[in-house]
């Protein structure tokens, strides 16, 4: 097998209405069937009128940008500085929500398309039926990540090709199963269009041949959606510093008769997090703590006796602060609780019942 | 411009201390100078032995696979059930280290090369000195991505090929800065290489040909290692349920006199960050909160006067608890506070004092 990557030169300028299809047969007439056509998203946007209008200059500029931004908003994910990370409508993780002011005039923003897999399809239909070209299409962008510094190009929309290539199943030569199962694909075919692309000016779209055995299948196949990892499923949903003001106004939200606020992290030996959670709070706290392993039933799997230093005043409302930052601790690894204040021969204390 | 990615095939097995330059150039008599050689981590790895003996079988099994991830381990970054994602002491965030199992036989596993700049920048001298040829060198791995299914090559070394194509300073024909100024290239080049070796059985190197001008410049150059990000500088650097939970235990952790636990994550306005905290709290708070804001002195921005509910040493606990809740809402917009316990003609509150 062998690859070659090409770019596709002088499609020049793209405007609303304009025919994707056409312009680059016109400039690449030497496309063959089996192609992969690696397209910037940002012609497909200027092509569909995926632009929205706003002030050349000044403070009504960035009131309209930000306007924008939130349109394009499914969730905020991170921010620091001027930098915001947002999961888009699509699903897209990313800087402003892709919306670019490069290579558009300054009257003009423009936005992704509004579906990138249904523009790959009709892109890929219209250069078969009415240019005979049966090719697969990735429309591709530029997305930063965490940990690793620069951009790389990934497909956001795909047609005619699968976006993973699955290794379920597989066995290496020494009988391991392979560890390594789903490649993202048409990520990997956007990042060898942008090597063509980014070197060389004004070049929306790049050609890899070679990878695809042709006939193509006449599917168009599910697109690049499946890569989309919904937060739900994700380990980085959240910026770390917006994950932890979340921790900290779950412990201010905390209510006396509390689930814990967030799902389990880990299934943690229950004993071993109520140790670490006395521990964690055991350099602050000016009260004792005297817990007792209960019996299972329904009533909590621990109950944690919390006295007063002294009987003064000062003393209660810092047994108060304790109880709080104890149940915080606990939640801190999943366990709920529950408090009450009571009174008995030795005087006011709180019982937390620990589930 | 026009690139090729061409498979090396026939290299075979790779063993400690075999001489990838020499099996290389025996696979691909056919290598110019200003090839980019894209090689698999995993045959570095064996030819320069970081392979670690571990059991075939059993718990002890995994017993060593715990044991090699610890010491591959710089700082663990997220985890769920079976998955540990961690920070090398490379820098690379990568599930299980990049510990890998597949590839080898049973009685070990490969860890990643311990420098892999200096691998590439070695590689690429042998084969200029002792075969004549002048190339570049990507070596390569596979990563997960938050956000994104699916695994995509990158590059863990580089030498004869800057990391980053840069393109500050740009200007686009409509006359506006490029907003998209560092590309990774060695990772789409560690990706297009993937396209060609992912497809092939056994195919640990790749050679991307008409990337780079020849004569290559002499210097190996920074790197890949440019793109790794400190976790200081990475808005991700934790998961988001260990981020929430140390949240959580932040709150637990506050002292009585204490700054915010964290850095600030935005210059949030003080007055809505103090309506915000006390917004967040009252639904579970039986205490009332009479803020004060002071003039501006090193004493603090603002004093809450924070009262119980009645005389009783209930209420006085509650107070304790609400108090807690209240500082722990400010410290997530990033507000330090104290807190003490006082006495006047209304009886025993408590004075929280926020800077």
């Amino acid at each position: 097998m062998r690859l070659e990557v090409l770019p596709v030169e002088g499609i020049g300028d793209v405007r609303p209405g304009d025919d994707l299809a056409a312009a680059i047969t016109t400039a690449a007439p030497w496309l063959r069937a089996g192609d992969v056509l690696v397209v910037t998203s940002k012609i497909v946007s200027k092509a569909e009128g995926s632009l929205v209008d706003v002030p050349v200059d000044g403070d009504e500029r960035a009131v309209a940008r930000d306007e924008v931004l939130r349109a394009e908003t499914a969730r905020p994910v991170a921010r620091r500085g001027q930098t915001r990370i947002v999961q888009t409508h699509h699903g897209f993780v990313m800087a402003s929500a892709g919306i670019d002011a490069s290579n558009v005039d300054r009257a003009h923003l423009v936005l992704l398309p509004k579906d990138p897999d249904a523009s790959a399809r009709a892109l890929r239909t219209t250069l078969r039926e009415r240019h005979g070209l049966d090719v697969a299409v990735v429309i591709s962008d530029t997305m930063g990540r965490p940990w690793r510094n620069g951009l790389t190009d990934v497909a956001l929309g795909a047609a005619g090709i699968s976006a993973i290539r699955d290794h379920r199943g597989e066995v290496d030569p020494y009988g391991n199963e392979l560890s390594i199962t789903q490649m993202a694909v048409v990520d990997e075919l956007a990042a060898a269009g942008e090597l063509v692309k980014g070197k060389c000016a004004q070049v929306p779209v790049a050609v890899v041949r070679g990878y695809l055995d042709t006939p193509l299948p006449e599917a168009d196949g599910d697109g690049a959606a499946v890569l989309v990892r919904g937060a739900d499923q994700d380990l980085f949903s959240l910026g770390t510093a917006e994950a932890r003001a979340e921790g900290l106004r779950a412990a201010a939200r905390l209510p006396d008769h509390g689930r814990p606020p967030f799902p389990v992290l880990d299934e943690l030996d229950f004993e071993k997090a109520l140790t670490r959670a006395l521990a964690t709070i055991s350099a602050e706290s000016t009260a004792t703590f005297a817990a007792d392993l209960l019996p299972g039933d329904d009533s909590g799997r621990c109950r944690v006796v919390c006295r007063p230093a002294d009987s003064g005043g000062v003393a209660l409302v810092s047994l108060g602060a304790d109880v709080q930052r104890l149940r915080a601790a606990l939640a801190a690894d999943g366990l709920g609780s529950t408090m009450e204040t009571a009174e008995d021969g030795r005087g006011t204390h709180v019982v937390v019942t620990v589930s």
